[in-house]
């Protein structure tokens, strides 16, 4: 079924309020959800708040006493259906359980900790999750969760299925997913359709949702080194990731400021390259806890460690690392990139790179090589020395290729897919071991990403979601209407954008402006990742969804910053 | 003595850090700091952070063990002078106390209530106040007030004076100024001049100061009707507002989008006008506790309620106040700014002014006239015959004069003085009654701020200090190199340019992030506002300690956001 325009109109019956949505075929950019495979069911959203008073035919007939209903989900399900039959909650008598052929039963860490967690999202004003799970008795409205496969204790993956299917009926919902992860988005989802009306009761609608994200990959760049962020702030984060169904945490842990890692192997890179060695790093045990933490929200921890460029921080911990600069045949006492014309380079990589591989359990690690400066490493005689060697002659990508094909190489021997900044595939395209590209230059991005799956290599397109910077004006539309797959190329091409990132890079940001910062624009990037681009075109329609998951956030404690003028139920308590 | 070159080199003697501070003078921009009839004490600044390795001649030489000393003080007092003499201070050993000769004495409230709060921010980790007042013993550091004035139980006033001057010698300082609103920026410089060193302990150094504003008038516009902003966030501004030297709250509490001031005289107003006449208004208690906690702080509370325009949500709780907006001769059912037309509309007005005079004890109120849309006038034929009666011909400038002229009178009349934003003075430059002017506009500021001052009024200046939208980067600099006096004028007409406002309004603003976009860009005007203009022109020397007292104002729990990549011992705790 194509695109629905909705039409609303409002009629006031003696405290009742009903609303007429009316379903019409839109003329212009008529699209049939067919197109990506996934069920004919009708996309219907019923609410009030911003209703029009327009209208052609009749097609559905929705009665609620409530603000809203289905409509409030961001991201936009796939495939959704909603009536106006509505179910009261009782948070004493609710209760999540494991469907009978699950294959995660009572005692699956990743649903058990959901389970706890979303009961205290859906009943906010429930003083205590005491009765989870305790309550057996006729009444209960249980949300029964089925998964196909027992990955309680894994690690979500980059090709780990997050399909879920809900329905929500008469005392019960059911929530099937192949995976844990895709248990975990149906929660979410499932929370998001739970609302109170005036008097506080809660209620939710009888609902039906097949859904799956558009794109695989869904990140977030946090950047910790030009400012640290204390642990609880990454923490928060990943909640509101959670919230927004991202899926990657890419912690770029590193750069020129400050090395806070605490490294095992090499204790001085932090000691020596943090903003303070004790106060401003984070510890094994801090790195465990997000890693744990992400993984309860089906998130993935992808760890950059950028290299040969932006690690002038990894220099005071490791004297010989960085290449020495020269002036006149004259060593300056400053430093440049990563040396690549020293053997002990390699030596020291393999070593730390061993300790990231076993440390972070993802199997991809981001390895930069963005923005690497030529100059120190051209006035340097034993890098000179070295390209006559290797017969590079005086072109510097080719010792700058050379150098990042050993990084990937020894991620590869240690059994780690790396992604690299799109410099990389700029400067030697003809690199045979890259394999995921991360485009983030300004301009034409789509240009940039056609050329990189031309190439036959994955893409995670960054450049339209650079949230770090606020923009001339509030323009969250401007990070909605991004459209990755706008480009000429085949199916099999477009397969190859695995998704994007909102980078949110620390010049100017910290745990004081993080999260305003970040929501509710990630969101808007959240939903072009998650939905049906053809369900999701319009800004006008997104946005009084998103004004309203913005109170959501809110209300769950995330800092949103308001889209515009307006009020939510709960404002945020300062 | 004329403005100063600080260069220093930073030597390591066995743990102890020396800071050489050599003071040139600058060839260009050198200045006659005895201008200003101040004291002519030397600006001496020593830290070691920010330290360039360059030097001419030795002038002064200063050995400290902690990395700042007087140099923190934001904004920088008028004449200062510190040595590196520091003293100890011991929270169990430390009091203020009134002098023999203070007029103000034990029981001052303001005053009592100012000796507590900068206690615990002097002595951040210090446990408990309970030490405060009650240590008498020998070696006890006394910080003794004596003020000339016993105003502790009233209200800042418009002409009151903050000057205060301060010594810090051994075991003791001293701080006398004309009022308690001095002595409080003397405590607030206080505090601020006090340090710790790497092992926690306490330390100030000798120093004198005597300090003045250079405007009388230091505001901060808050918009809490395009939002509503929750009590607390707006105390948490007061708190900002004190530590930055500000003393006027102007708050801009009702507009079009909601009306949340709950009137007693017409209750309807915020019952039908708020975004919920139950958890979006503002008390009588409320604002009762806003204008005590800012008293306790120096800070003014000047209200507006804006007219005739930017009224729309005075409409639903008081019918017949707007202009029935007509089309073809048919009332459209819309409505315009309030009616000129109609004698319920003055009668009206005159009952809700005399109720908010009652509430708000300041002098001033605002009472707005800016961005009045005539074209629902026009239409109202009504209003067109009432411009017939009163000789207005078509020319419309013409009624709104007569409106606020109206407004003003009344607000005379209750022995109030009316500040007006400069559309009222644009459109109309004879009005006898007007006084204060505020100007907002963006453009030559200057060139209308020369306009307002060759009429004879006084002026507030806002236009440069719109903080509300984020700039294309994160440009603090741009409100801190804002000349208000840069035009071409008598002295006694830039006598009459008595002080400027940062306006913070509230499209896209709420207590999600109110504090990071307000600090530390509003602290930039905040200086601009209160010191030596000659003193603090460059950009360049302001950044290090912009940095430094924006740590200061994380570790007294305000959100400020972070000027660029670095990081403070202290950081934002989510």
């Amino acid at each position: 079924m194509g695109e629905k325009k909705q039409n609303r109109t409002k009629h006031s019956h003696s405290g009742l309020v009903v609303f007429v949505v009316r379903v019409d075929a839109v003329e212009r950019n008529s699209v049939n959800a067919n197109d990506h495979g996934h069920m004919n069911v009708m996309h219907a959203v019923c609410s009030g708040r911003y209703a029009r008073p327009i209208f052609n035919s009749v097609l559905l007939l929705v009665v609620v006493l409530g603000p809203r209903t289905a409509e409030a989900v961001w991201p936009l399900p796939q495939a959704l259906a909603s009536s106006a039959e509505r179910y009261p909650l009782n948070p004493s008598a609710f209760c999540f359980s494991y469907g009978a052929r699950s294959a995660a039963q009572h005692g699956c860490s990743v649903l058990d900790a959901a389970f706890r967690r979303y009961f205290a999202l859906i009943f906010p004003d429930a003083t205590s999750v005491n009765d989870v799970h305790s309550f057996h008795g006729d009444k209960a409205f249980a949300v029964e969760i089925t998964v196909d496969q027992d990955e309680c204790e894994s690690y979500p993956k980059a090709d780990s299925s997050e399909k879920y299917n809900m329905s929500v009926s008469a005392g019960q919902a059911s929530l099937n997913a192949e995976t844990v992860w895709g248990a975990l988005r149906g929660l979410e989802t499932f929370s998001q359709l739970v609302y109170q009306d005036d008097f506080g009761s809660y209620f939710v609608n009888k609902t039906k949702i097949e859904d799956f994200p558009r794109f695989q990959f869904r990140g977030i760049l946090v950047d910790s080194s030009r400012h640290y962020l204390p642990v609880k702030a990454i923490l928060k984060s990943l909640d509101a990731m959670a919230y927004n169904k991202f899926n990657v945490f890419h912690w770029h842990i590193v750069d020129d400021p400050s090395f806070p890692y605490r490294s095992s192997t090499f204790p001085d890179l932090s000691a020596k390259g943090a903003f303070h060695p004790m106060t401003h790093i984070y510890t094994q045990s801090d790195v465990r806890r997000v890693i744990s933490y992400a993984r309860l929200r089906g998130i993935r921890v992808l760890p950059e460690f950028d290299s040969p460029g932006h690690t002038k921080s990894w220099g005071r911990g490791q004297p010989g690392l960085l290449t020495p600069c020269y002036k006149g045949g004259i060593p300056t006492g400053t430093f440049g990139p990563v040396n690549p014309a020293s053997l002990s380079t390699y030596k020291f990589m393999k070593s730390f790179f061993k300790e990231v591989s076993s440390v972070f359990p993802d199997s991809y690690v981001h390895v930069g090589g963005d923005e690497v400066d030529h100059s120190c490493w051209r006035s340097n005689p034993d890098v000179r020395a070295f390209m006559q060697k290797m017969g590079f002659g005086a072109d510097f990508t080719k010792l700058e290729a050379f150098y990042m094909e050993n990084i990937v190489n020894i991620t590869s021997s240690l059994n780690k897919t790396a992604i690299v900044w799109q410099d990389v595939f700029d400067d030697h395209k003809h690199c045979s071991s890259l394999s995921v590209v991360e485009v983030w230059r300004d301009g034409c991005y789509l240009c940039e990403v056609r050329r990189v799956v031309k190439a036959g290599l994955q893409v995670i397109l960054a450049s339209p979601w650079y949230l770090d910077q606020p923009g001339p004006t509030h323009n969250w539309a401007r990070y909605y209407t991004v459209w990755p797959l706008a480009f000429k190329g085949t199916e099999e091409q477009k397969r190859l954008v695995i998704g994007g990132e909102v980078c949110m890079w620390g010049e100017y940001v910290d745990a004081t402006n993080l999260a305003p910062r970040l929501w509710p624009r990630a969101s808007a990037a959240a939903e072009r990742l998650w939905s049906d681009e053809k369900q999701t075109s319009s800004v006008d329609r997104a946005f009084p969804r998103l004004a309203d998951f913005r109170c959501k956030l809110l209300r769950r404690g995330i800092q949103a910053e308001p889209l515009y003028v307006g009020h939510c139920k709960h404002e945020y308590q300062v």
